[in-house]
């Protein structure tokens, strides 16, 4: 791809050589002479000089206070954004443009198949599922009955999704993930065992919504367990029976949210944090690391520690951990004088 | 079902109309006309005059402030357990009671299944085993030589159980899940790499066991890893090798139980807490959410924190934490007076 | 397997009957007979009186306080590891001896498989793999595109290893593990969504590195996540992309390490830490359970605590925080004095 098709793709300006040929995107560090990189963060500004690319994505403001004459260089309004979608156009991945129903697959009764799908070698589909155009279904992946997937989606290996879970459009779930398995639900007897609750509820996953590898959402006790229109989970994470998630939230690697909890709208989620049951987080709330929320949130903003608190509260806290010796040591000559 | 009959399966007493048809269960704030629902902690009491529902399941000492002529009351001994057992009459799941071997499984040599035995395409099952009555093993299992099935079991879909492990009778395990891998077990040589330590023992799993998806249960090194009678497991929990769970025991999601450990009877254990090897915890203990567990203990009782304390004690010593800027304020003011 | 044998396999010097017949190894506590165990810990040696064992492996140092005449005593250089390479002579696993390919597999174009090769039933091999003798893929495994696994690896049960990922030699990889799966990149978007970033780079696997069950390694975005030779990882392990992590590293399960992190050479992560992206954790780090990094670490030695610090002074500090209620006592009596 010629230098000048490249602006055109991402509405750029060039200044530099339009015929250059770039072959594919590469880091700042270390690309070569036929990839194209970018520069976003001020902290690699100084890369501009030494990258041995063929060419660079820079935002419209940027200053270039040492001309290079060996590469080109387009400015457009979002070097980074512009980046991800040349990472798309140079690395096609062709499987994904294959379709067909394998040999070695099982398909149920009445379940809906449209003409364009790909169902893989040892996929199992259960009886009346429906599923839409474009989708696919790769090996090992179990689809019980009932369920209903939209179009454009992917279901990854060995994923499962269990009775009557219902997946919107251009869903992607990663391998070895369990949609829709019981909820944690035992009810104690007098003798001191549990009797198990039947979870009889569902999944329901709304549209552009990114699931990662190994994560597991129960299905609800009774009602659904929702997770809404573009929020994107990690690895690993563990949704609990009805829970909700609301539209475009974040949620990073080895999450758990316990019961009935419900999360805000772009809340972003770090990774190993723990909610408990029964709980509400509003909009816009980031949760640290590893941190732990048992009571709602009500207010927008940060919150870190192993309690979560407000994130510069508990900050301070934190630090003043380190002062008790000496003030240990000050009320001792306090108490002694 | 009428009103009459279910009270008769729940050994309850009817006030209202004996002959109101009901169709299935709900919850208390959304439930219709044909549903039945449920009062058991006092905080939902408030409902009982706004609630949709057909009938509802109170106490026997429930008082009823304000009669309501449209719908039916059954007063029974436990209101959450006789819906729990309506919970499964109303959602017969019909798939349960469908039995045969798929034509798309592989069985190994001297393997021996009874006559009422559900095996799913794709499940390979090894040489040696034994599979009890009514067992029901998902598409994508693997069932490795030598290992032992009781009757009445569910194996779910892509879940793996290693060689000559042993299950009991009535034992649930959900999709996805490892029984019975290598436990994490090498020695250091002399030039600072390690060997593998081979990993010769099983896993023991006892009647009414139920483990959550994606979990991982390693193989003893040497004897066995068990879990007794009764004991629940959520999702994405690990037991290491040579663990011993005993009876009734329930643990949330995502706890980690290291090497050689030994939990009591009854104990609670919350999501995401960490118990390091080699040490025993006593009967009826309750730990909390992401607590970290790392010396035995030996007291009944709830223990909380990063580093496990009795529950008052954490508390108040977390509560301490809050006070320091405040001493340090006065400690300047004594030393400058 | 007489005394002597083993004495001679385990380059060891013999008292006691060389005639006597060993059958397998066990526990000190409840070895029989007919099998051999060993002393390596001094806290062990007082069973040495008591032991049903017929044979005891101890150093050279050990001494005998008080002769048994009714067992043989093996003195080897490193009983422990003389008795771990006893525990793979007496149990060797002869499924593992078992080579072929199953006719219930499914294997793509141009894929080049040695003639030693054990794949298992339900296997999905995909185009343009290169795989080495000897090595095992066990039922329910997914090869992509473009994989190249060296000779004598496992690849275990329902793992999935995701296109042009590479695997060097004697790497054994358990049950339901994904490798290669996408990282968790997103690009956010004016409208708050997010623009999934495409995830083009790969995962290598280097020589003798052992990973657990239930893991998940995710490919770069751009380059690639590298384990190096002799890596150890437990269960449920996360791995994010871009991370690097250097020769004879030990992790233990249910570790997370995010995104571009970097670690070296012979460190040793507890079971449930946590470590934040774009960090670099140097040669000869010891990391405690549950600790969570959130800055480089630039001097070997032991971290503990929910935020990472030296050992001594965590302790320390951790210490301090039950003398805050004892301080406010005695401020309050300065102050009313």
């Amino acid at each position: 791809m010629k230098i000048k098709e490249i602006a055109e793709y991402v509405n750029g300006e060039i200044s530099g050589n339009p015929e250059t040929e770039i072959l594919n995107v590469g880091k700042i560090e270390t690309a070569g002479k036929n990839e194209i990189t970018f520069i976003s963060n001020p902290l690699y500004e100084k890369y501009f000089l030494t990258t041995g690319a063929g060419a660079v994505l820079v935002s419209k403001s940027f200053e270039i206070k040492e001309e290079r004459k060996d590469i080109a260089v387009i400015k457009v309004q979002d070097p980074y954004l512009a980046f991800v979608s040349l990472l798309e156009v140079f690395n096609r991945d062709e499987a994904k443009d294959k379709y067909g129903v394998s040999g070695n697959c099982v398909i149920g009764n009445n379940s809906r198949l449209p003409d364009r799908i790909f169902i893989d070698d040892f996929v199992k589909i259960g009886d009346n599922c429906e599923i839409g155009e474009g989708t696919r279904i790769l090996s090992g992946a179990v689809i019980q009955n009932g369920v209903i997937i939209g179009s454009g989606c992917t279901i990854g290996h060995n994923t499962v999704v269990h009775k009557e879970c219902r997946i919107g459009n251009n869903v992607s779930i990663h391998s070895d993930t369990v949609i829709g398995s019981d909820g944690f639900g035992f009810a104690k007897q007098q003798d001191g065992s549990f009797k198990k609750i039947l979870q009889t509820g569902i999944v329901v996953i709304e549209d552009d919504v990114e699931i990662g590898s190994s994560c597991t959402v129960d299905r609800a006790t009774i009602g659904e367990t929702r997770i809404c229109r573009g929020v994107k989970l990690d690895n690993q994470i563990q949704i609990a029976h009805n829970v909700f998630i609301d539209e475009d939230t974040v949620i990073a690697a080895q999450v758990g949210i316990a019961g009935t909890t419900k999360i805000g709208k772009r809340c972003m989620i770090g990774g190993q944090a723990g909610i408990v049951g029964h709980i509400t987080i509003c909009d816009d709330v980031i949760i640290g690391a590893a941190v732990g929320v048992s009571k709602s949130i009500t207010k927008p903003g940060m919150y870190t520690g192993y309690r979560a608190k407000p994130f510069r509260e508990e900050l301070k806290q934190e630090a003043s951990i380190k002062y008790i010796e000496q003030l240990r040591e000050e009320i001792k000559k306090l108490l002694t004088k």
